[in-house]
């Protein structure tokens, strides 16, 4: 079995699709050899090979070494040097690389190769012993720590750095740069007597055996604690092993003839198609990543300020090679690359190229750049496209400049949860019905409520000091599209005061704030909000789409996506404004009516408070009747913007005691407002009171126990949908059981909802096709999916309380521990915004087999808040769901994740 | 195919087998028949034969009208009579027969033969002519309401008693025994004129087509909508069908040699081996039924009044020919006998036998006697017992003479929920801390809380006003085997007064009352109360087995039982006496015991707390450290106790708020007592408190978040292990985590208590063998029990919150709407008290199946109160489980049920 594969000149043995083999690093490397850009030489120990180190009781494999040397040969012929020569000394890296990118949970020697002897031919070659003589003490410090375990306990400090600070103390200096040869000198003899006390033996003096060491070193470090550790977070399997890479050094230090830097290939946070990247000149790579000089540009076009020098000013002839490098390799690659390059004595070397990370804007329009430039098909740009990416182009945002004005000004108060992005700025009020007090507000609460909605929509954003990415204001805010910074505990919230104390300032009612819920950030004062492209365009219609190229790529791709997907995407949406919003985005029907979030304003809520404290069958009827108009009237408007497009609507869902007010002041108000006995309401909140409301009396409990509130609800939907029809617009109402956990529960709920249908459409004459599902949502449901389906036309799973319910979190409590849990990795994420697949998923599986093996016409979707993310989506694709539904602003999202789902199934 | 079975004579073609041809009564006749029972001759038509009418689109099949007609030459020439003959004529009875009982769902005709001929010679015959009549009007009646339809309309009057009515005027009487033979002839009249008017037609005179209708009829009715609704309800099959009996008219009602009565083989209250039953001279069997006039007693032995006359008396050869009959059929159907007889002019005949109802502990009785008797086999005694009936061996009973005595004192108050069997009898209190300031209290609360349990342990018995069969106060009850009347409505409770109104009583704080558990009744004042036989024998040891027929009777019942079995029986308990009970009883470990029950003494409530309001680690781990000696000394003492058998402990579970006061003045007191600012123990309190608890901080989310906690409780528990191996007494600990849901919850807090364990195991030197484990109660950990099973060496099933989480339903909530739920059959039964099969038990099963297989050494067992509940042991049996756990009380239950389980499989 061949173990080394060499790269050397355009000679390399490997390619980039041998990363099980060489490693990620070793791969590239091997291939960017191969297509003649310049690297280093060198060659990969395969990580097979370190399998076998741990198979042979951690002992080299026979003739391993052998391989190696004659390999090492190769690449001394290669650059006329000779590893241990005193003239000309060839020094090399060993570096690990496994098949997927560990960052720094493995173990990396520089510089090997000198000793007393080899560092005088290193300071001969480059001109310069102080450089020598650093980069000496540098590797045995290194080769001490990872080779030699000369590393520090926990509570010990390092031992080399005793060395040095005693040093510097001797020659009353601060820092490292001011040792002078001399003092480099005496560290070394130092740190080698150090290495003798703490191993009992000298240091290694012979490069070949520093070699090996430094080899089973790396072999080694893949079993370290915190590699293992790494791995089992991760869910990366324990016997890839790791490759080694060993390669010839060069250095960017070695005078200002050199220099290093990174580059990307187009511009990671826009994804502008504009070579990007820095350098330094006398630098190693570890400079530019530290941070203590500021690097320079990498072309003119990048500057900034005039003073600044770019590469393409300092170094014109390796910057021309540089750039033919990055269209070789971009080109080579298909994707945007992320390289390391070092200049030695005016000659460039690449030390690593990879797919580079971006933005998800960016990976947007590289994506779409490159399907336009011919480079990648649309298949592949959907493939590569972040979902989230998509939705950055609909939420407003702050002008950069005027961000930065205020950060200068000390106007940057504290970070929250980005909860829901896109920018805004406006007078701060503490209660929701104060939110149209001033032309733009945004509502500071310590946490919301349903009663809130109202002031919500109002408001341009909403900030809470509580609260997690799923709590009410993060998922109404999501829903209506409106940016939203929840949980930022830093703020001290006093409603009694109408004001809040954050970073020292006091902020009143009537003060402006700005919020960024992409960011989570939020700023004292005003700053310049704009919609985004998308939105003018398409919502608001007032820009056209030619002159707004965002808006364009948006929509393009979309339609690539939905070439692809299989998956229906519909919206969760309450009111006619949503479902146009929604419909403008590509949603094919609402797949979440929410009929509850009607009940909340003025006439409505009164009438609703009747029916809940009505002492008779007859009473309640009456109150219901009051709000059947209503409803009817709601309906009608949503029907009607979604013309002919199936809208599915969920019966009453809450409990009733969420209608009520709670605090004694507010309910004899209320008493009093409604004409009865304040003892009597009292009596009744009281008797509603639940100890686990999410659990209690809600859902299709509330119509089996009340019949005559599903037969108004039925009412309105069916009376709504005939006039609609009657209008000439097609409708296709699909009414929505909640909270069924028996079959028996949503055979008792279809019977009243049929008997009004039925009425209803004979007496207007109408023809009107309908159906009547239910939710999925409570586990038993999904365990005895297959009786439910034989008399359910659709499931739609409800994974919020499918969640709470599976997994045993109230979402409203569990903040306390789940972060907590995330942060453990006992769950990989928060399974409220990201489905848990391993345990819910699996029910959903259940359901969904049982339920379409049962009833072969059964439609089956999803509407819980994960209809919005796109690894959900992609498992709703998998096992086999119909559509899903999410918020308005998610639609895109979610037409591209359907559409990553089955390409990624191929 | 044979369509119609005769019984006539001894000549009977159908038996006792056959009750899926001909139905229970059908078969029941033909072996009585066969027996040489005296019944009155007739024939059954199948079942199947129904079947064929509805495919036959409601249409006698070809043939059948002369397979009857056949038959009933045969019935007329056995008995010398005609149907239709005017001077000798046979009536006949046409009724339905299902397989299984039907009651009152389906059609009846009596006195079928009657025309304005054939009365006359029935007058005849019987030398009564207003008989006759009275048979002819009651006759026309009956038909015309079933076979001719002419019955009411939901808001019509019956139009038959608008007739009767209108007569009754007419002729100043006001009840139907007063019309006289020519009243009896107009409404004959009347009635006929009556079926033309609604009918259109005559009614119909022919017997043969009467009887050809009334079958048709019978059938019909098997699809009328109250036996539908019936069939589905019971889940009984729609294609069953119904038999049809035609049998000769007998008639007790024929003067004063004739007579109707009931028996019962053995007394069905309470299992004694002695004739019981009543009878009425003159009579029909309604009138038995109806209770108009006063049954008397069947023989002397059972006369309460020495004016009654006995049937032995009355009738002393036929009484002694029923005597043979029922000792026949006794012996012959080998279990006690329900009958039904009827005395024609001297002359016995039966009309009915079935297996009698009894009481539970009737059951117990009659089937230990039968094994006695060498009646039937041990295996036929423990499948006919019902597990309740020993229950009732355990609790104390009032004296029967002074309930009687209280009822006529006008004593009774109120009747609530039997929720913990037994009688208790003391002074009233209010608060749990008061009920040891009386020699025996009951404790009446609004509910109880688990800071109650002190009081609740001392107290004679509970009764609450609110909460169900599965509320605090009853679950605790049931475990403490105390008795318990729980969800009384009518108590109108005031503990600021200290006192209660019922029934326009007040009853104040050292009043006495007594509650009757097993009944749910309660009486003002004191009733006399005796311990059980069994408790004196096996758990007091205050009486002799020998002469406690009854603990004799339980014991060897139970042995009988533990040859059979093959489930394992724990038992919940977490003190030693508690332990010590269900030993007695015959638990053979424990399957859960319950940390936090031992939280609330004195000292320990004050470092809980302490440990609760902990800023720090090192602040909380102090307060446990308080807590650890406490904690020890308890687990020595059950482990003492158990002796070598299993003790499943249970790490802490319940939210920590439930170990804090609520009040503002309780928090104030705390504050005080505790040192700490109020102000900040207020927060505290605020900050634990939770929107739904029951999903919230708890389980091992608290040992994830505070492993300080796991740890001492660890140590504690291995800590008592070592001591009491040292005294030489074995012990086998195993450590349960509580509310695991993800594999990696349940890895982490292994990891501690493994930890503690080695140490301690180590330090101490002693052998000792553990285990880990963990509960299944998340339905997350059901689904993924194949991963759980790889790293836990048991699962329990918490079937209680496992049945919350899986129907979605909170048990603290669900009284509101589960009782109207079990009213309409949405659930068979509360699925709190008996497990829900189909839906949390399909989930069980997964996790059994998941488990075994990913590790066959697993132990599973169920700790839930449904370890309590037959059905659900016997489910248990089935999916494979290895053993049950309940409360003390219920060990003998479980016992029973899982011999029954096997013996079903068979």
């Amino acid at each position: 079995m061949k173990r080394v594969f060499h790269f050397i000149g355009t000679a390399a043995e490997g390619n980039a699709g041998m990363k099980n083999e060489l490693g990620g690093k070793g791969a590239n490397l091997a291939e960017m050899a191969r297509i003649g850009i310049p690297v280093p030489p060198g060659f990969t120990i395969t990580a097979q090979t370190c399998l076998e180190f741990y198979e042979n009781d951690k002992k080299m494999p026979a003739g391993l070494m052998d391989e190696v040397f004659k390999n090492l040969e190769m690449v001394e012929r290669e650059l006329g040097l000779k590893l241990g020569d005193a003239k000309k000394p060839l020094l090399v890296s060993v570096r690990s690389g496994a098949r997927v990118s560990m960052p720094g949970m493995m173990d990396t020697v520089l510089n090997l190769g000198l000793n007393d002897e080899t560092v005088k031919g290193l300071a001969e070659m480059s001109g310069n012993e102080r450089f020598a003589w650093d980069c000496y003490r540098r590797f045995i410090q290194m080769f001490g720590d990872v080779v030699l375990n000369v590393r520090p306990s926990k509570e010990e400090e390092d031992p080399f750095e005793i060395i040095i600070d005693r040093k510097k103390k001797e020659k009353g200096i601060t820092d490292d740069t001011e040792f002078a040869v001399e003092d480099m000198k005496e560290l070394v003899v130092e740190f080698k007597k150090l290495v003798k006390e703490k191993t009992g033996r000298d240091f290694p003096t012979d490069p070949k055996v520093q070699l090996e060491d430094a080899i089973k070193a790396v072999f080694d470090s893949w079993n370290n604690e915190r590699a293992i550790k790494y791995r089992q977070i991760n869910g990366i399997p324990d016997d890839w092993g790791t490759a080694v890479n060993v390669q010839a050094m060069v250095y960017g230090n070695m005078g200002d003839d050199s220099a290093t830097g990174v580059a990307f290939t187009r511009d990671p946070a826009t994804g502008e198609k504009k070579f990007f990247g820095e350098y330094l000149t006398n630098a190693q790579g570890e400079d530019v990543v530290a941070g203590i000089r500021t690097p320079q540009p990498i072309n003119k076009a990048s500057k900034t300020d005039p003073s600044q020098i770019s590469l393409e000013e300092a170094f014109p002839e390796v910057y021309n090679e540089l750039v033919d490098v990055y269209q070789t390799l971009e080109k080579h690659y298909r994707d945007m690359q992320d390289m390391e390059f070092t200049i030695q004595k005016k000659r460039l070397f690449l030390l690593q190229t990879r797919t580079g990370k971006r933005t998800g804007f960016a990976s947007v329009r590289i994506a779409y750049e490159m399907v336009q430039e011919g480079l990648i098909t649309k298949d592949e740009a959907i493939k590569r496209i972040d979902p989230y990416g998509l939705t950055q182009f609909l939420a407003p945002i702050f002008d950069a400049n005027d961000i930065k004005k205020a950060k200068s000004e000390d106007r940057f108060l504290a970070k929250g949860l980005n909860a829901s992005p896109g920018a805004a700025t406006g007078q701060v009020v503490f209660f929701a019905d104060d939110a149209g007090k001033y032309p733009k507000s945004v509502l500071v609460r310590i946490e919301t409520s349903p009663e809130d909605i109202g002031g919500m929509n109002i408001a341009q954003g909403i900030l809470t000091a509580r609260g997690g990415m799923t709590s009410h204001a993060a998922v109404v805010a999501r829903g209506m599209g409106k940016p939203c910074v929840a949980g930022c505990g830093e703020l001290d919230i006093s409603y009694k005061d109408r004001q809040m104390k954050v970073k020292g300032k006091t902020i009143k009612e009537g003060d402006f704030i700005s919020i960024d819920g992409t960011t989570g950030e939020i700023y004292d004062g005003q700053i310049v909000v704009k919609p985004s492209e998308v939105v003018q365009v398409f919502v608001e219609k007032t820009l056209k789409a030619d002159s707004a190229p965002n808006a364009k790529m948006f929509s393009e791709i979309l339609e690539w996506a939905d070439g692809v997907r299989k998956l229906g995407v519909r919206t969760n949406a309450d009111t006619p404004r949503d479902s146009s919003v929604a419909r403008a985005f590509g949603a094919e029907g609402i797949g979440l009516c929410r009929t509850e979030h009607m009940f909340f304003g003025g006439d409505r809520i009164s009438a609703v408070r009747e029916m809940i404290v009505s002492d008779s069958v007859e009473q309640r009827k009456k109150a219901l009747a009051k709000l059947l108009p209503m409803q009817r009237s709601d309906f009608e408007g949503i029907f009607e913007v979604m013309n002919g497009l199936p809208v599915i609507i969920r019966l009453l869902d809450p409990p009733l005691h969420e209608f009520l007010p709670h605090t004694d002041k507010e309910i004899e108000e209320l008493a009093k407002d409604m004409g009865i006995d304040a003892g009597k309401l009292k009596a009744k909140v009281a008797s509603l009171k639940e100890l686990n409301p999410m659990m209690g009396h809600r859902g299709c409990r509330l119509g089996i126990s009340y019949p005559e509130i599903t037969e108004m609800q039925a009412r309105a939907i069916f009376e709504a949908a005939c006039n609609v029809k009657k209008k000439g617009i097609d409708v296709i109402p699909e009414v929505m059981v909640p909270l069924v956990g028996h079959v028996k529960e949503y055979v008792n709920q279809r019977g009243i909802i049929e008997a009004a249908a039925k009425e209803i459409i004979d007496r207007e004459k109408v023809e009107l096709k309908y159906m009547i599902g239910t939710m999925i949502e409570v586990p038993r449901a999904a365990l005895t999916a297959d009786e439910i389906a034989k008399e359910a036309e659709f499931f739609s799973f409800g994974t919020n309380d499918l969640t709470q319910m599976t997994c045993g979190f109230s979402r409203d409590d569990a903040g306390k521990f789940l972060v907590g849990y995330v942060e453990k990795k006992i769950y990989k994420k928060d399974p409220f915004a990201s489905l848990d697949q391993e345990g819910v998923g699996k029910l959903m599986k259940i359901a969904v087999d049982l339920g379409k093996k049962a009833n072969a016409k059964l439609e089956v979707g999803i509407c819980g808040e994960h209809g919005g993310d796109p690894d959900s989506v992609k498992f709703c694709h998998r096992i086999g769901m119909d559509y899903v539904s999410c918020s308005p602003y998610r639609v895109p999202l979610a037409r591209l994740a359907a559409a990553q789902a089955v390409l990624q199934e191929k």
